[in-house]
């Protein structure tokens, strides 16, 4: 985990960046015996959720009883493979939010291999609470400026 | 599917078969080519639903709610690889209960590929619903006869 | 599978759809009941293999050997979550070629649960043969016209 | 990782245990919220492949090497379902070989939650090198008395 300088427009920001190590398994690779496609999109999803974690200080249990979410569901996803990753390769995946909207927000991957990209992956996802008019159904919130301030400073 | 003449030491019995074709996905193999083992526990798993569905002639949806269950959980799961399963091989899966008990139950599955049987499985599940004193937890209960002869006659 | 009439552009043209059913399973679901996402990565890359089987009147193996290609390797997937689909949802795949260039193409797919769509994905894929300076490389090669022409008419 | 004491008949054995902590995701988990049954299989194969690494002090591609195998392919796999393992449990799965035998071995797998037992896996692995008389085959293989030793003392 780190907070690095980013330039989004301006004024100059500094974003929170989730990093954290993986080794590719045998079970994660295909026949050409590099990581299925699929995978990827594990990867990215399980980046997302312990960066909020980490961001935020707390379990993503807590998260949904203090913001009063349901979760954070994917309405996207999207990944470029640019390299293979392969059995047993030591890859680092950084993660962070690349923007902020009224009530959903993107998140960007970038998967290293040997310092070199691999794969980058991109998802959007809603901050959602249950409908009071339905409970159960989903419907977005206003993501709560406390939030998006733990990903800034 | 089919019924099929069985003995269980006495008396002669006949009992239900569920079968279905399936066909080996690149996304099943691991490098070595072959299916990757958690992908046979996947298999089988739908196999099982699938085969109380046919049996009882209902959706899994409505069988909970016809016999008042939660659900069939898995409390023991085997394989056996005795053949390899490659990308493209055409599977036959043949499943049935081998065993009814009080509130739980076995299951055997065989997986055939051009006749000859590449994996076997077997799985012990529970006939599960609610526990009266605790809402969150699971008991089990027992298996309606009425469920048990829909796998006879 | 059918042929559809699709303008792109001009001339107006026919395009080769496939085609499948599939039934959400219970391993298909994540906690809130619905698919995971990496699962509708799994769906997609199914059906452009099936896709190519059926358009092609081959195996996969077989179009490996005839065209001397060593598979249609993913260089980038996306897809975007509509509408939920949950255990034992029945739905169904179309996929088709969108755009086919000298040694890439794009695949289109559309998942539909009671006729509304509930996912769209769209992969890219390279036309990759051995590279003939370095055995252990991949090289794309040109798409053979033969095997557009059997997406089209 | 550990070595500890442990009574195999006689005489007292001190054998090697593999311990690593992971902790569930969500996309491990099925629509009852706990960890779908072919994740643990998955993580037990994990576990076995990290063993032999730390065991033999070398990554599982120096190992085939060194000992001329293709593999330890998986001839038989099980496991028990004691206590559900649900999304953001903290897990620790504690690995190693029960058994040794000429040429096959078995690996038992214990996944503890909170200190208790979650679930237990047993697997059978075979030895495996090239058959000398078909290149495209497996021929199982007498394991190393090197090897076995690394897993004593």
């Amino acid at each position: 985990m780190s907070r690095h300088a980013q330039r989004q427009g301006e004024p100059l920001m500094v974003s929170f960046v989730y990093r954290r190590q993986l080794t590719v398994e045998w079970g994660h690779c295909d026949p050409a015996g590099i990581v299925f496609n699929s995978r990827f999109f594990e990867f990215f999803d399980r980046s997302t959720w312990l960066m909020f974690e980490a961001a935020l200080g707390m379990s993503s249990a807590e998260f949904k009883k203090v913001f009063g979410v349901v979760g954070i569901p994917l309405v996207e996803a999207k990944a470029s493979f640019l390299r293979p990753a392969k059995f047993n390769d030591g890859a680092e995946i950084a993660s962070d939010v690349s923007e902020f909207r009224r009530s959903s927000f993107d998140v960007r991957h970038q998967m290293f291999i040997d310092g070199q990209l691999a794969a980058e992956g991109s998802e959007t996802r809603v901050w959602a609470g249950r409908d009071p008019t339905d409970a159960l159904k989903l419907k977005s919130k206003p993501i709560p400026t406390a939030v998006i301030e733990r990903f800034r400073a």
